[in-house]
């Protein structure tokens, strides 16, 4: 039995996919990504709305994350109901059924060197 | 109707918006970003104080956020009550009317390859 | 007597070594860190889990912090019982018998210029 | 009549100081440094001790936050009691009379392009 680690509500204010890359596909592709950890026993049911600057949010994009597994999302890869729009700001929420830890991370590739950002996402409060 | 996530207090300890840019503007210009996420259902009125190393503090730099809206705000482009000085270190603490998520983000662009940074911002306890 | 701060659970949903680095070793090897800080009076007995996309979890990797003292553990090198791979997304549960503080961090050096992020890991609840 | 914001005593479990430097001084030099941010009405008085992998703890280290003011703080130029070595593993506790907000970020230029990282450090439970 592993126990669940995290909360169920998770808030990723910054948001931005940047509109090109350099380097080898895909591991030197700008992107965005939400990674999902559910370290507990029972498969986590994701539901991720995305927020913009002046229009309605877009969502739910629905996802699974097994029990004792790890998931990396892209939100580039994100295609259903619509795909998230390059060079653009966004923002998103992500909830699941059982207790996870998000971490967001960008890779941008925009120029010859890359640069990095990360950060462990907002845990709403009361959402364990 | 959607909840609302996040805190009414928030403070970002480092604030340096770099002197030089390298490459196209706007999207590659030296930046420091307040992104906010306002998840819920009423408008964020969104106060802004700027503290400094050897002045005293600036503000309130006054924006709104829409229900359900995200806004990624350059502290490069807050003009009122004063423009903030390059190069210079500051700190801010945002207030809002409604739980908002505050993520802070630099872009620096002083050399050819730019480089980022991410964190959340710190959450004042008792303001959610 | 120094009072011990932190918790004894930790995760981090981010994990990736990349495949391949530039420059002198082992400064410039691309790598993942956990910083692990132990600022009480006895020493951190530690396990760490490393959990993948597609496969069951690994571990535990077992090490100790001597009282007052950090350690900067490398994923790279953490060998038994098996090497974590490369070019592979996974994430990792940090359980401590005292209360620790964990930094994530990573140094990417797969181009001529590195890239570096970092965030505080995440603290789970009740760990105190 | 500001309200303080934040905590008493504060924990970064990262510490690096990179061993040389490329760009003009001293914006470029490779340093780190703890953002503090004192948004009360009372000076924060605030100690730091220095957590190293192989030897006992250093410190004190004291400096004073005006009330209303942030101060940068270079680990690069502490030096009393002694200064902190380049190239070497630590870790650093602050503990302030008045709570503050603390924010980590390093500057990295060994190389020809700087790369940044940044996280708010870990708040201690209670320290308020």
């Amino acid at each position: 039995m592993s126990e669940p680690i995290g909360r169920r509500t998770w808030a990723i204010a910054e948001g931005y996919i940047p509109p090109s890359s350099t380097g080898p596909e895909p591991q030197m592709t700008s992107h965005e990504t939400a990674c999902i950890l559910n370290a507990g026993d029972a498969p986590a049911e994701i539901e991720i709305t995305v927020y913009f600057a002046d229009r309605d949010p877009v969502g739910p994009y629905r996802l699974t994350v097994p029990a004792r597994r790890t998931a990396h999302v892209r939100f580039n890869e994100l295609d259903d109901p619509e795909p998230i729009p390059r060079d653009t700001d966004y923002a998103s929420v992500l909830r699941s059924s059982v207790p996870v830890v998000v971490q967001h991370t960008r890779l941008d590739s925009r120029q010859a060197e890359n640069a990095l950002l990360t950060t462990v996402a907002y845990a709403a409060q009361g959402s364990e």
